[in-house]
């Protein structure tokens, strides 16, 4: 089995009031088990459509898997028409209609009708039994090919995913394996960090596949390999890494779902410093980055938001005259911040910014857009002048990005 | 027009890593324009495949959405496609090319090679000029068929579909109208507002649907109504707004998409009112929360996020001894908190936070997810006391939610 198609039902995903996170579980936990989702698919709750999709997708891939419209609503249809596409009548299965009576029965609900049809299945499929719900999955596993329904409820579908199918596939997953590993980097635009790696194809071998993920905080790199063994993967994924890192790594923060204010943090836990912040465009975002972070009270006692002139005055003591000579978005200020609340605090480092997040407040010396970052540590005090004009809320998050890269900068010994 | 498909290209889909918010985006978009949207379709980055789905959907819909794959790097292949689907050479546009040399000029960034390829459109198209990022979008309206291909960044897409394609789709939309309208509660449980609204029946009369959308900072009732024309369903729309309005007033803070710090922020500027604010557990968000608003400089003059006990006492000179009887976590604290903040600042109206956040740090008396939230003015204080335990950020949207509700309750006299 090499080759997938996700099929979810649901007008509720076509008008857009839900996200289609079901898809989303179903393709990551077959990729981890190397098997390829070559297409996803949402159709309505609509006879023909869900037969149509079935009947093209069975044809295309070896293992099609669906959620959803397995309700007891009158507008869950699909137990009918996957009874209809293997064409086999719909049957009552006794265990599961137990199952059904005893977990109403837990919740004070009599047995109704509607509830019965959910013990409905069709004949010599598989049933996979449902501990977290009402409606069972279904398997058909003949024919080379592996068809597989599922209720759309979340956690529900997300269970027998685990429990039946996952376990199913991998003895079937035969030939390939793939890995990923994604590597976050900030501070270079995408076509400067594509141009830094050089030739790809001399860099892949035609090994790997590299794509470029960029975000308003930086750009992920996603190595991907196809390998007939676990090894296989593990080393040649090694080997790419090994490459990209010789050329780009001081861009480099972390790997995978960990955000840099994480990356960071450890940083900090480990050397045993302290971090106080004084922020004003970005509005307490940078603390509140940093306090996202489990166990952060280790290392970060307070963070100041001194949006006013007079708050920059009375908390962090920048001192009136260099507010009024410099402005308050000027490198002098940004310093002054820095030193400021690193004093306040007795904390090792203090980060400041100070900027124009707009739209409005804009000048031709000062645009929209333009910040300052401060950094005061015990060997002295930088400041970086950045412009990223941006809407509000990626403002800051560019901002408190870069704040937090020039931290990490500085604790490698590269600011 | 009346059909549409939803095309999302991309690996990083295909694999979950990406949860597909486009597709949710565009269909939701499309509902309110009256375009029943019939499928939606995810395919990798393989020139075949994009082929495929380009081909098979042109035939059966009446427009196409496209998405993903313009970038600048290698694994973006859609502009090719397009050109081959219809035949049509690549060509440089000139605005285009200027609109890429700007912003990246902008960013102190020179062009490169691989950043003119995103001017390169297929000839014959409309380019719908990008604004918010380099690649522009590409329309092709011909032989009663709408074929649209967009960046996938979420909110380029989101801005080429507000300004461009919703507009022209608008034109074309034929039959019927569907209006949807968002009335924003928070404060009550999902059961409780469905009590207190009593018989949806009675109350929507059979033209119009209800739905309840609850999240960590309240409940979103979506009042959905079809019509033949506009003001039809305006009328009904309001005409059931005025019934839950009649039921449920108190807890509305908002229509739409506006978030409850800018409902507290018009009223605070309405009554040129300043506020300031004392945060612990929720670590800056109630300060970011608050600068989101565009214009808060206003009425927000700074924020104190007092992580130690050592800077609740430095900046808002929290009493020591009061700190040692009741803990940190305290209705007195809170009080402390809130009135110092109150006082260093001059603001009218000074709020305060002091919980637990967890997962650790709990005890029988004082349990994970126990907070109090501060108020002070110039009538006095008030604290209030609640227990919401739940996953870090979740914990710090419902505290900051509970916070701004009691300004508002406060503003209104309900407090």
């Amino acid at each position: 089995m090499k080759t997938a198609a996700v099929v979810t039902i649901g007008d509720e995903i076509l008008i857009g009031q839900v996200t289609n996170t079901n898809a989303a579980f179903i393709g990551q936990e077959l990729s981890e088990v190397g098997v390829e989702v070559t297409r996803m698919i949402v159709v309505g709750d609509e006879y023909e459509e869900i037969m149509a999709a079935f009947r093209e997708y069975y044809e295309k891939v070896d293992a099609v898997l669906v959620t959803g419209g397995l309700g007891p609503t009158h507008d869950d249809i699909t137990r009918k028409v996957v009874a209809d596409f293997f064409d086999v009548p719909l049957v009552m299965d006794n265990s599961v209609l137990e199952n059904v009576r005893d977990r109403l029965a837990k919740r004070g609900i009599a047995l109704r009708k509607v509830n019965e049809e959910q013990a409905l299945v069709p004949s010599g499929c598989e049933v996979l039994m449902n501990h977290w719900g009402t409606a069972p999955g279904m398997l058909f596993d003949e024919d080379g090919k592996f068809f597989v329904v599922m209720p759309g409820v979340p956690h529900e579908m997300q269970n027998l995913m685990r429990e039946y199918v996952i376990p199913r596939m991998k003895q079937k997953a035969v030939g390939q394996v793939i890995k990923h590993r994604v590597l976050r980097t900030t501070g270079i635009a995408e076509s400067s960090l594509y141009e830094l790696l050089g030739d790809m194809g001399v860099l892949l071998g035609g090994k790997a596949k590299l794509a470029f993920l960029p975000s308003q905080i930086g750009v992920r790199l996603r190595i991907t390999v196809k390998s007939a063994t676990v090894e296989g993967a593990d080393s040649i994924i090694g080997e790419v890494e090994r490459e990209i890192r010789a050329k780009a790594e001081r861009y480099i923060y972390a790997e995978g779902e960990v955000e840099i204010e994480e990356a960071v943090g450890r940083m900090l836990a480990e050397r045993k410093l302290t971090i106080s912040v004084a922020e004003s465009c970005t509005g307490g975002f940078i603390s509140h980055r940093i306090t996202n972070v489990s166990g952060s009270s280790a290392y970060f006692d307070r963070g100041v938001v001194s949006y006013s002139n007079r708050a920059k005055m009375d908390i962090l003591h920048v001192p009136g005259d260099v507010l009024e000579k410099f402005g308050a978005v000027s490198e002098e200020v940004a310093r002054a911040m820095a030193e400021g609340v690193r004093k306040i605090s007795s904390a090792d480092i203090g980060i400041s910014v100070t900027g124009i997040a707009g739209p409005t407040g804009g000048t031709p010396e000062k645009p929209v857009g333009l910040v300052y970052i401060g950094l005061a540590d015990s060997a002295g005090a930088v400041v970086e002048r950045r412009v990223m004009p941006d809407e509000r809320l990626r403002f800051k998050d560019r901002v408190s990005q870069a704040a937090l890269e020039l931290v990490r900068k500085r604790l490698l010994g590269l600011s």
